[in-house]
């Protein structure tokens, strides 16, 4: 029952949303009424009412939410019911912590690959993986029903590694590499720049003291 | 020249052109209009007139910005003319990429400690530092002059982490643990939920597919 028109806005609340719900099914929570939930997660009641109104609802007056349902649901509209087959492009420490990181098999994401142009690299045990070469990227892709690539190089070579993704038609990419990529609109970008992160703490710190 | 009143959505594009401006630094560009900045940058001319207008606008009709005032003025209004002292809280992964990141010195974020509560962590070297004991964050921050901590470490941990950074009065919390922290308004945090991001490319993955 998804509206089709959903604001950006609102669709970078559902994680948050389905964290909170995560955690609530953890502690056997069965049922949560919009007070509650706007408590915990310090949003107001009406706003979640809203919010999840555009979803079809999934609430009763006077009862409250489902958790469980509510949380199946908006991981649904997330697409977390499917799964997602990642390569990461980049194993320094960061690809490393990414490779190493379980939660995201939880939800669904599997790294099937993890590559590096460093001759140093290549060959060496990531979790159970060997470290493949970047040439190798493109067959790879092909014949493991890749979806997701996620950057986690340097500038220059995100840049070059850019390319080969869009020639392979690859659905997603996680960037975490300091540039905005050029890619066809068909193709699906999200960025995580740290920098842009520590400089706007910089900035709320800055103007505190002011 | 500051604007008090200047919005977050556009204090939250400022380190973006930030980085932009230190790109064209690099290559050697000494001005730049509104209009070329706009092509490089994806956004509109007349949004970056808008935006730069807020800091008492740095450009001149005709003649373009100059690169080097502008990327100066923002790294100013963004509090990177000064030195900040981070700890890092979590030895693992994530925490030895962060460690290992140099860029971050450059913009005047320096690591100056690592902890981890891990026995087997206390006293390894990460980027020549001795990983410390978490039990000493206290007086190390007091004795350190540490403005910013670095949370990679698991939300159980974050969570108890927290009350001491609170304690200390620390200015900043840079937090990539599953949970929101709960802080008094004076400390300023800035999130980075990684599967937050990672669920926000799977949606839109799913949406275009539909």
């Amino acid at each position: 029952m998804q509206d089709k028109n959903i604001s950006q806005v609102v669709i970078s609340r559902l994680p948050r949303y389905f964290r909170y719900l995560g955690d609530l099914k953890d502690e056997g929570m069965e049922r949560i009424s919009s007070g509650e939930l706007s408590k915990r997660m310090n949003v107001t009641a009406s706003q979640i009412r809203q919010d999840f109104n555009h979803f079809g609802g999934f609430g009763q007056q006077g009862y409250g939410y489902n958790v469980n349902y509510l949380y199946e649901e908006i991981g649904k509209i997330l697409g977390l019911d499917k799964r997602h087959n990642l390569i990461i492009i980049g194993a320094g420490n960061l690809g490393q912590a990414l490779a190493n990181y379980m939660n995201f098999e939880k939800r669904g994401f599997f790294v099937k690959g993890i590559f590096d142009r460093k001759e140093s690299l290549i060959g060496t045990d990531i979790r159970g993986m060997k470290v493949m070469h970047t040439d190798d990227i493109e067959e790879f892709i092909k014949n493991n029903n890749i979806d997701i690539a996620v950057l986690t190089l340097p500038k220059q070579g995100a840049t070059e590694i850019c390319k080969t993704l869009v020639n392979c038609d690859i659905s997603g990419i996680w960037n975490f590499a300091h540039v905005d990529l050029d890619v066809p609109d068909r193709i699906n970008v999200e960025n995580v720049h740290l920098s842009d992160s520590l400089m706007k703490l910089s900035f709320k710190i800055h103007e505190n003291e002011n």
